[in-house]
């Protein structure tokens, strides 16, 4: 196992050329589910004959019609993302066998690319914070982080090369981090969310967990942009489908990072002792500790005005239904939505009001360079939680484009990943950036240790 | 109960007066769903509990904010419908428990109108002519009509006061025929099918059964034109859904009518003899009867470019998922697929440009007036099939609205119908002569016998 490849980066041109054919490398990630989902459970739905069959398929047609570097490369999808034939369970008892009659915008996108859908990946319940089944691979009495619980623990396996998730709080970075891969946050707006369960929709993104920066920039450039069906969205960035070319070219200058901004509390001493070794090594010994955690005093009330957002924005679309069927929702979603439905409709514009300031305030402090943060404020806690967001739902709330990459590991073989906050609308030079502090830090990547 | 209203025309001003609420009207529907269901079996999924406190709530509303005359009506729509956490099962086994996470945009329309949703009612499997299980509330051992069986049959019944279905051949009329009650298939692309499960893109409509024509009219002003979440289509129509005027008003003056046309073949001679004394009703002695049949010579191959478009993009939908779930798909439906698959490309284009040709005749031959037809080619006949929809394809295969209303009863009291068509985009007018032709024909509504 140790020789196969779990990047795109590194299956693409071996498929291309021939060496792996999509059969072959899906059987690959079929042995990895084999050998870990029994006691991860990242899968809440996983076909294998579909996924056999498209394999062979792709396997036909790569000499022929070679689709780009997401031909035969298999893709798990957050189970709040429709799949056509494949239910969207959503975490829900429910909705587990309502059966998508689409695909989502996305998941179009990735099958005209060549992508193999695997199956559906855990939620947590409508993608808050309520605790999944799926387990932490490095540790399995800790939580994998969630919403996107799933899809973490299964590209951290292996068992896909590449997954969707989606962040309205800290549900992609979160998740990403504690289980030990990269993960993309697009700017808001970029990526579809046509096709996906909304919890919040002003703050909802679709965004991508992989092994390494550039496997996000070949997922992340294959689902953004214009929908053939015309069901888009606001932003920019397409880029044509059929792109055979390499990814996003990343350049290889130090970027210009303001690694003390973008802290708006403390995480916990292990957390914070890594972070500041991990900026000595990026860029060496220039910190200002005196400023790490001075975020302009405006930024004091952002956790607050995130939550009512969200709140209201939940309570809308799932109100009705908390009413008429209690029983499927668990503490912390049924929690949001009630709180969500007591506030006025000034509460709702007085945070709209507050983002509107903050996003400029953001604006000036980012020009041209990136915050540099922990990706979390601690270290994956145990199954009754899915850990801290406080370091990641700001930029949910703010739009800005995020990408986690992992930095190392704790003393007890946990990960530890940072966080590189961009710019609006400039998550390519977010990509480059990340691409630049993976080469520095120079992690090697490897599977969690086969549980016992 | 034949005091009961079971027109929204009866019901609305009794409502806004105060003299009939909302719950009341509701539960005077689900007596008759209790009497008559047990036999009919037009729903698949009725929600008493949800559609009561749907009723309070709108019965404490009537005196602060009457919101038209949709207020408090109880319709029912078609089961490949999407309604919000209702399953849309489509006549499909394994999509039998499929919950729909939004509402269709259509019944996103009428529940700001105030319509209250009772349920989802039976459909032929994916909406072609396999035969479903619910029966013709006239004799029931004969076919209620299909694809929209459900709708037609609860209406008729006055378990609901309207219903949503579709029309992708004869899907609308044929039943409505069938089972006594009026029917319009608006102009293609003026009532959206965002959240309608497709059966060929090209052809598919969603329309409107009711008990009278006024009836038709207030729905159907409620679901055409453009929808508040920007997701629409091409054409035009659009009305305020908070309009509390009467429906589109209808003319007094006799229209202009081309009886003669719009006959592609003979029906039975029991329905020929019929249509020919409705013609005599409505418009007198002026029967050119030797043009009966004689539509120009271009429309002869109508029927099968019908079913050419029709097979191809049914199977661009289905076709996958037929190899991979066989047992999903009966006779009919699976043929159909099957034969889609087998076209070229080639002959895709040729029936577009027929349609193409075709279009632009009609639109000549209808200037001004309308056809009057047969509804369907003959009475409805035993539980095997779903009927005949030859009168009714042609319309839909070439966009133009239609109408059906009943005109009568056979000997053996089984109902029968008339079918107007209008021009491209002259719904309102269509509505109108529809109308005229209700009050010449003065037929008597009644509800079905109570089934022993």
């Amino acid at each position: 196992m140790p020789d196969e490849p779990f990047t795109i980066t590194a299956a693409a041109p071996l498929i291309r050329s021939g060496e792996l054919t999509p059969s072959e490398l899906l059987e690959q990630c079929l042995r990895r589910v084999d050998v870990y989902e029994p006691h991860v459970k990242a899968w809440v739905y996983l076909d294998r004959e579909r996924a056999r069959r498209d394999a062979a398929k792709l396997t036909d047609e790569v000499k022929t019609n070679y689709r780009g570097p997401l031909h035969g490369i298999p893709i798990g999808v957050k189970d709040i993302i429709d799949v056509f034939d494949m239910p969207t369970g959503c975490g829900s008892k429910l909705w587990a066998n309502s059966y998508a009659r689409r695909d989502a915008t996305v998941v179009d996108r990735l099958r005209q690319a060549g992508a193999i859908i695997l199956g559906k990946t855990v939620t947590t319940p409508y993608a808050f914070t309520d605790p999944p089944v799926t387990r932490n691979p490095w540790n399995l009495g800790r939580t994998p982080g969630g919403s996107s619980s799933g899809s973490a623990a299964a590209v951290a396996c292996g068992m896909c090369l590449g997954a969707l998730g989606t962040q309205t709080g800290g549900s992609l970075i979160r998740p990403a981090s504690y289980c030990g891969v990269c993960s993309l946050k697009p700017t808001w707006g970029l990526v579809s969310v046509n096709g996906v369960l909304p919890l919040a929709q002003s703050l909802d993104h679709v965004g991508v967990m992989a092994n390494c920066v550039r496997d996000l920039a070949l997922v992340f450039q294959t689902i953004t942009g214009v929908a053939a069906d015309g069901k888009f969205y606001l932003g920019s960035g397409s880029m044509p489908v059929d792109c055979v070319a390499p990814a996003t070219d990343i350049a290889d200058d130090q970027p210009d990072f303001t690694p003390l901004g973008g802290l708006f509390l403390e995480g916990t001493q292990d957390v914070m002792a890594a972070y500041d070794r991990t900026v000595a090594t990026l860029i060496g010994g220039e910190l200002r500790h005196e400023a790490r955690y001075r975020m302009p005093s405006e930024f004091a009330d952002i956790h607050r005005h995130h939550r009512t957002i969200m709140a209201i924005e939940a309570a809308t679309y799932h109100r009705e239904r908390l009413d008429s069927r209690p029983d499927e929702y668990p503490t912390n979603i049924g929690q949001l939505i009630r709180d969500g439905w007591q506030y006025t409709a000034a509460d709702y514009r007085r945070a709209e009001l507050y983002r509107d300031s903050l996003q400029e305030i953001t604006r000036r402090l980012l020009a041209g360079s990136f915050f540099l943060t922990p990706a979390t404020t601690d270290l994956p806690p145990g199954l009754e939680s899915t850990g801290d967001p406080r370091f990641n739902s700001p930029w949910s709330f703010l739009h800005t484009p995020t990408i986690s990459l992992p930095s190392g590991f704790s003393p007890d073989g946990l990960p530890m990943a940072i966080q590189l906050v961009g710019a609006f609308m400039l998550d390519e030079d977010l990509i480059g950036a990340a691409a630049w502090a993976e080469r520095c830090l120079n992690i090697r990547h490897r599977l969690p240790p086969v549980p016992a």
